[in-house]
């Protein structure tokens, strides 16, 4: 029997062309792919990404993390994928699950690899961040030489966005969705406008990008992919 | 005639196939390619990743950035490779830059893209991070929900550092290279030696790792390429 295998791979931000050519690989030779949906029974964007690396012959399973609140719902979902991909494993297959952006960095995959940890069955391929693509689409640097970065949640407490934004060269602030009145608030604070910039849906057909975020209402609707980044050395405007 | 492109491409973190599709293709249709060495005259490990994607016809120009720190120096070879890629596109070429790990953080294409400015002829592909890449086969998370990521380099002053691990739960220190007497020192100070591993040369034939740093020498030879990722919720020998 052919010894099973779990691969976790991010399939990057979201154009089909922005994954690695190891995921690529891996794919083509799967008999399942787990794919998480954002919701219940609803279409994976992390699927529409790799079908075209996809043989016919692979499973395709969707499955859905709730984001609710409730911790109790999410501990089971994790739980219970997490066993089906042991469980796969064991009877001899390969087995891919699939992430937007990494697959380490503000990743579902990550609570999965909290219940299975380190195996010698386990492979995990790195994928392109969300922020990585924005600065190279936006052609806005990250940081150089000795300046630092800082890669934050939106849904962290404002003063350690605060904190960031002070004590870092160029800060990536992610999720900002819903609290986009709040973080704008902040940068308008601490006079950074003309060096920050806005973009949702990177690399996807809906790409849209603010370079003034004086002019972006702070009731502005964004999609649930928004992300800014912040560089105090350089202009986003130039 | 054909209009002029010019392509920056991050080429990951050493492995031939941690690139992007997108950049595998861009490679397939150059007529020239700009690889950065690390002597004079020297290999380009850049170079080494993308060799089999390329072309037979495709030109390859090896050019060398010089390390020192006159900074008159590196000012002229910046200023005329910069040159060198504008002329070439204006001449109506598909011309290549690639870069190890990501195009836009900690890259020397940033020093180009200063000169060169944002011109609608010009494309930046993202590539895999090191520390994407070193998460991924330490199978060590980065930061995820709430939590927060800095990107350091060890060239820093050391109370950055230190304020970084202070105030982070996910740290990334670049560069160790020569300071790693220095960090390790500080993670030792801060107690961290439990949440905090090392890996040279990632992806490359010569990986090495290292997941106790307590039994690592002050003055352990340390090779060019040295990450140190430290993750406070997490536990490096798990």
């Amino acid at each position: 029997m052919m010894k099973g295998r779990l691969y976790a791979m991010g399939v990057g931000p979201g154009a089909g062309d922005l994954i690695t050519v190891r995921a690529t690989r891996i794919l083509a030779r799967l008999d399942v792919l787990y794919a998480p949906a954002g919701r219940k029974g609803g279409d994976s964007l992390a699927l529409s990404i790799v079908r075209e690396y996809l043989l016919p012959h692979t499973e395709i399973r969707t499955c859905h993390f709730p984001m609710s609140s409730n911790g109790e719902e999410k501990q089971v979902v994790w739980d219970e994928v997490a066993q089906q991909l042991q469980n796969e494993v064991m009877e001899g297959r390969q087995v891919g699950f699939i992430t937007l952006g990494d697959a380490m960095l503000f990743s579902t995959w990550v609570f999965l690899l909290a219940r299975i940890g380190r195996q010698e069955w386990l492979e995990i391929v790195p994928g392109i961040t969300s922020f990585a693509a924005i600065a190279a689409r936006t052609v806005l640097p990250l940081a150089m030489e000795q300046q630092s970065m800082a890669v934050m949640s939106c849904t962290a407490p404002e003063a350690e966005l605060e904190q960031a934004l002070k004590a870092h060269d160029c800060v990536v602030l992610m999720k900002v969705y819903n609290r986009f009145a709040t973080v704008r608030a902040l940068l308008a604070r601490l006079n950074l406008f003309e060096h920050a910039l806005l973009m949702a849906d990177a690399s996807l057909p809906g790409e849209q990008c603010w370079r003034c975020l004086d002019q972006v209402a702070a009731d502005q609707p964004l999609p649930y992919f928004s992300t800014i980044l912040v560089n105090k050395q350089w202009h986003t405007k130039e």
